[in-house]
C-alpha cells in the first residue's frame, strides 16, 4: 500500500496549498481542465476502448458497457459540467458568524476546505471528472478510487485533468487516481485517517455497506433510496396519479425514484384502478397484499422483505393504510430516510407528514424525483447523503467544506 | 445485548416524539429535571457513596476519587447547568434557507434533531446530567454509556432526571443509561446503526481511538489537544509570556492547554530566559533540543515522540524555529488540529498563520485556553470536535442537530 501512502502524503501537502488558493486561480484551472478534456478526446477515447474491449471479453452486460462507454459528446458533457462548477460561487472564506466576546476576543467562524477527500466509486468514468472538479473548487485535494472496469478511462481523464490543473497553478498532488483497483486498496484507503479527512462512497448498496463497516475515516453514506408516495384521502387524485407515474417510471434506476405506494383506505377503491393499470402499461410490476389484490387481482403478492427493498427497477409495492398515522409509521419504519412524499389538499395532514416523517427531503404534492443537487439549485452534486451527520440530502459545494474558528486577541488570558 | 436493543428501540420511538415537542415543554421538563436533582440530593449522594467505596476498595487514586465524588454543591451545580441549557434558544425549527425554484417548488432547509445520540464517557457523573440535558434540549433522545466506576451515581442521576422528564411531558425512552458497563456493551453500541444516529465519545485518547476504530455509527471524534503557542519575532514578549503561562499552567489537564512552545530564533535568547524559569517555578518540566538547552541548560532533552504527545500535565516541549513557515509546518505536521496560537504584532504574519494552520481554532495574541463552548458564547458544550466532519471545535446545541429539506409543491413532476 506504498502507492496509497505516497498519494496520501502528496494530497495532504497539496491540500494545504489549495486551501489558500484564490478563487480566480481555481476557476482558471477548472476551465483549463475542461478544455484539456475536449482537446484530448482522441486519447481518452482510445484508452476507453481498452476498458470496453476488456468488458466485452469479460461478458459485461450491454447496459454496463453503455455506462462505461465514452463518446466525443460524453466527453464534451463532462467538460461542460466542469465549466458549470467553475461558474459557481466559491464557498471558501465565507464568514458564517462573527462574535465579539465581553473580554474583547473577536471570533470569526469561517468556511474552509475539508482537506483531503477520498471518493470510492464504481463503473462510470464521468465521476472522475465530476468529483474531482467539485472537490478542487471547494479547495480540497481528492483521491479517486474508481472501479477496475474503467481503470484506463479513469487514468486517462485524471492524467489530462491533472496536467492542465498544474499548468494553471494548482499544486501537484491535488488530484490522484489510485491505480490499484483491488479490494485491498479500497479497504486501506478507508482507514488512512492520517491523510484523509473524509471519505465518500458513490455506488451501489454493497459499496456503501463496505464503507460503513470498514471505514475509520469519517464517511458520508450516500444514495440508498427506498422512497414512498402516500396518497391521502384528501388528495387530488389526478395530481396523485401524475406524481406516482413520474416518481416511479421517469428513471426507475435512481435513488430518488419511488419504490412504494401507500394509499388511504377511503380513496383506494377509486385511486388504485386509476393508477395501477397505467403503471402496468408502463411495464411496472405491481406487488400488493390481499386488500390491494382485491381491487387489482393481477398484482403479485407482496412479502415482508419488499417493504425494506430498494428495487431500482420497474417494480412497485402498494399498501392500503387506515390513516395518515399508519402511513407515517410505515415510512419511518421501512424507509431509508431519503425522500418521502404526501399528496393531499389538507394542510393539517401535510404539516403532520412533513414534521413527523424522518427523511432528508419531505414533499407535499410533488414527485420525489426532485431530490437532486441541480433540481435544488445547488448547481452541482457530489451525491445524496442519507445519514444525518455533516450533510443530509443533495450535497453541493458547501457540503465539501468545514469551518475554522479564527480568534483575534489583544493578549487575553483565561 | 438485548438490553441495548431494547434501549435503542425505545430511544428511536422517543426521538420521533421529541422531534415535535414544543420549546416550552422541553424547557419545563429541563427545569423539572434540575429541581429533581436538588430535591433528591440525599438519594444521589448515597448511591455515589457506593461508587466511592468501591473506588477506595479498588485503590483508586485520590484525584480520580475526587472526580467521582458528588457533594450537595456539585449536585446544585449540575442542576444550574441544566437550568442554563433550558434558558438557551431552541435551535429546532429554524429555517436556515428558503428557496423558490423556477418550477414553483418552495424548498425550506429546516433544522431538526439528529435523532438518537449515544454518548460514551468515563468516570465523571456530572456528564450524565450535562450530556442528557443538551441532547434533550436539541430534541434528541440520548443513550448514555458511562464508566463502571460511576455506575451507581449515573444510575441515580438518570433515574431522578428521567422520572422528572416524563412527568413533565417528555416521552419514556428519551434518556437511558446502559447498565452493562462491559467493553462489549460499548462495542455493541458503536455498531447499532439501526437505532443510533450519532455517537460521541467523551474521555481519554484510548476511548476516542476505540470509537474511531470500531464504530460503524457516524462518530464525532473529540478532545485530543496537542496545542502550540508560537512566539513570532515581532511578538510583544511580555504579552507572549502571559499567554504561555496561562495556556500551559492554568489547567494543564484539559485539551485546550498548551503542550508545545515554538519560538522564533531572533527572540529566543531574550524570550526563553524570561519564560522558562517562570514555567519551572510553576512546576513545569521543560523539554528542549540542543539550542534550547544552550540557553536553558536544565531543560530535559526532547525526543521525537514528544512532538506528537499530548502531556495533559505540567510538561512543555520547546523548539526554536528559523521562521514562521517552519512554525506553521511543525504545527501542521505534529498538531492535533485543536487550538493553535501565534503571538505577534505583525499582521501579515498573523494572517499567514491563521490562514495556513489547519486547526479547529486558530488564535492571534490570545491563550489557547479559550477553546470552549462557554468561552465562545455557545452557553453550553457537549465536547470539542477535532475532526472536520459535521462539527469542528466546541460543540453547542446546534451541533446536536441536522437539517431536513421540506419541499412544497403544487403537483410538480420532473
Amino acid at each position: 500500500m506504498q502507492e496509497l501512502i505516497h498519494l496520501g502524503k502528496a494530497a495532504q501537502c497539496a491540500a494545504q496549498k489549495l486551501a489558500t488558493l484564490g478563487t480566480d486561480t481555481k476557476n482558471a484551472a477548472l476551465l483549463a481542465m475542461a478544455d484539456a478534456l475536449v482537446s484530448h478526446t482522441e486519447f481518452i477515447m482510445s484508452e476507453n476502448e481498452k476498458d470496453l474491449a476488456a468488458g466485452r471479453a469479460a461478458g459485461m452486460s450491454v447496459s454496463l458497457l453503455d455506462r462505461l462507454a465514452l463518446s466525443p459528446e460524453r466527453i464534451a458533457a463532462m467538460a461542460d459540467g466542469i465549466r458549470q462548477i467553475a461558474a459557481l460561487p466559491d464557498p471558501i472564506g465565507e464568514v458564517l458568524q462573527e462574535t465579539t466576546r465581553p473580554n474583547g476576543l473577536k471570533i470569526d467562524k469561517v468556511r474552509v476546505p475539508l482537506g483531503v477527500i477520498a471518493i470510492i466509486y464504481e463503473a462510470r468514468p464521468n465521476v472522475t471528472a465530476d468529483a474531482a472538479a467539485l472537490c478542487l473548487k471547494a479547495g480540497n485535494a481528492v483521491i479517486l478510487r474508481g472501479g477496475k472496469e474503467a481503470i484506463h478511462s479513469n487514468a486517462a481523464i485524471e492524467k489530462v485533468m491533472l496536467e492542465a490543473a498544474v499548468a494553471a497553478g494548482m499544486p501537484q498532488g491535488c488530484m490522484a487516481l489510485v491505480k490499484d483497483t483491488t479490494r485491498d486498496s479500497a479497504n486501506f484507503l478507508m482507514r488512512m485517517n492520517e491523510y484523509v479527512d473524509v471519505i465518500i462512497p458513490r455506488g451501489g448498496a454493497g459499496l456503501i455497506r463496505a464503507v460503513v463497516e470498514n471505514a475509520t475515516v469519517p464517511a458520508i453514506e450516500t444514495g440508498t433510496g427506498n422512497c414512498h408516495v402516500y396518497v391521502d384521502k384528501d388528495a387530488d387524485l389526478a395530481m396523485a396519479a401524475e406524481i406516482v407515474m413520474n416518481a416511479k417510471t421517469s428513471r426507475p434506476s435512481v435513488c430518488n425514484a419511488e419504490e412504494k405506494l401507500l394509499v388511504h383506505k377511503d380513496v383506494a377503491a377509486e385511486f388504485l384502478p386509476m393508477i395501477l393499470p397505467r403503471l402496468a402499461d408502463a411495464g411496472v410490476e405491481i406487488r400488493g397484499g390481499e386488500c390491494v389484490r382485491a381491487i387489482y387481482p393481477t398484482a403479485t403478492p407482496v412479502t415482508d422483505d419488499d417493504w425494506k427493498t430498494e428495487y431500482l427497477d420497474l417494480i412497485i409495492a402498494v399498501r392500503i393504510v387506515n390513516d395518515l398515522e399508519t402511513a407515517i409509521a410505515h415510512i419511518n419504519e421501512h424507509g431509508s430516510k431519503h425522500s418521502e412524499a404526501i399528496v393531499t389538499g389538507n394542510s393539517e395532514n401535510s404539516r403532520k407528514f412533513l414534521d413527523e416523517v424522518d427523511a432528508a427531503a419531505v414533499y407535499v404534492n410533488a414527485s420525489t424525483r426532485f431530490t437532486d443537487g441541480f433540481e435544488f439549485g445547488f448547481g452541482a452534486e457530489i451525491g445524496i447523503s442519507t445519514q444525518k451527520m455533516h450533510a443530509r440530502g443533495p450535497m453541493g459545494l458547501s457540503e465539501l467544506t468545514t469551518i475554522k474558528y479564527v480568534v483575534y486577541g489583544t493578549g487575553q488570558v483565561r
